[in-house]
């Protein structure tokens, strides 16, 4: 990071123009291998994950210049800041990949410390994953990442996904989640594939066919696997699936957001196994 | 209902200019004891659960203009639209009174069913409220509302709110849940004492002093407790609990949203409900 920041009033700028870009266009994020992250919080986050910071916006205004390459005028800030509050500070910064093998070293670990008397029994450990399919919008995205976190699940894997894992509402929604919990994006087949490899057990959250999710042992290593809120999952996951769990809707509408179905049925495995474990 | 609706072009249109007003000011809705209520399957809920339409605009666009008194053009409707999509109609309803007295019939009903040998056990059924002190947030008591009616809740009860029943956010974000269960809005020493008098356990969401929220019975007559996301819980509510509970957070964020922190938590009841009720 430059010690002598620059300081810049205009929205024409290149950099901010190159920022505003990045805020507004997926194609953008790909092309240049680059996101931004606003808020300090959230930049935390990003950095313990190992991210590299390009670039430190603050506004004028902000409480302290350090570290900023960039310091902006409150009338340019005004302009890229995405949200309303964000302490007056945003970052470009370097993507990464998100590749099912990056999952292979936690996995390891998890296999490592399991006890195979114990789940047989179905009281082991293990992964804990969080599937999504197709999912269409990125604050749900960013909202499934925020429970993923509080349940301590083991990664959150995002298959032939309509939104990169860098939209800036997903970020916003997930308050820097996206960054705590490990996240993967690949095709349905791939992940199949990888789950079935590691012996992880794979429930299709549906209506059609399935039990109710408590009375579903969740103890052993499991994938939770939600399709998107308007059309459900494909066969290829029905089929794959090694029980169909549902939640039962006790009111008058007929869906949960897909954050809140989520946390429901994480907790529950959290649940079954500290009940198990102890 | 009109038979002859009336064509409005203008933004000006005192009717139009109402409308506005209602969407956008709490004190324009308490001032008329009337709110809007935009989208057909909002509507369909809002008029299902006995309110009183006063009014219904439909853009000029839409499939039928049956049931409209007031047909707009494309531009008006454009204007008055909260949302993008609302299958171009808004209708002007009138607001009822959420008072707790409105909760005693179904009280009734649900205590003369309570077997008391099996509430004994902890195995009865009962009442389930989730309370909601001081929320801030109308589109987060929205979202609570949703989860509310998926779990089958009695009622929400909202204490010392900072956001009216019916703000366009609240209503937006329940999908129309704010029509499917009962909502009451009084003060927390309302709440308690009423609570009290029906012997409804208060167990309260805090972080504190708790216990683990899967390890409290919830199986006879339960009043969930939740605080604002900023400040939590005051002391009123925490010296009136029964027990304090938490959900453990496994991850590196520390908070869930408060939808998700409240279906978490009723459905550990419908499980726990279900289960021993086998």
């Amino acid at each position: 990071m430059s010690s002598d920041p620059q300081y810049i009033t205009s929205t024409q700028n290149p950099k901010i123009k190159h920022l505003l870009a990045l805020h507004e266009k997926s194609s953008e994020r790909r092309k240049s291998g680059l996101f931004v992250v606003e808020g300090r919080r959230e930049l935390e986050h990003c950095i313990a994950a190992g991210y590299e910071v390009e670039s430190v916006f603050k506004s004028a205004s902000a409480a302290s210049a350090a570290d900023a390459d960039f310091i902006v005028s409150p009338h340019v800030y005004e302009r890229i800041a995405y949200r309303g509050t964000t302490e007056g500070i945003i970052a470009v910064v370097k993507a990464k990949k998100h590749s099912l093998e990056n999952l292979l070293p936690a996995l390891a670990r998890l296999e490592e410390t399991l006890d195979p008397s114990r789940t047989r029994e179905g009281a082991g450990e293990g992964p804990l994953f969080i599937v999504l399919e197709s999912v269409e919008k990125p604050g749900n995205l960013g909202a499934v990442l925020r429970s993923a976190d509080a349940a301590g699940a083991t990664a959150v894997i995002v298959c032939d996904p309509l939104t990169d894992l860098y939209n800036p509402n997903l970020i916003r929604a997930s308050i820097g989640a996206c960054f705590t919990v490990p996240t993967v994006a690949c095709s349905s087949e791939d992940c199949i594939r990888f789950l079935k490899d590691h012996s992880v057990q794979i429930l299709t959250a549906q209506l059609q066919d399935s039990e109710l999710y408590y009375d579903t042992d969740m103890t052993g290593p499991t994938a939770i696997v939600m399709g998107s809120e308007s059309t459900g999952l494909t066969d290829l996951w029905r089929q794959a699936a090694d029980a169909h769990i549902r939640i039962p809707m006790l009111g008058r509408l007929d869906s949960l957001n897909v954050s809140v179905s989520a946390a429901i049925l994480l907790f529950e495995a959290v649940r079954q196994r500290r009940i198990m474990g102890k």
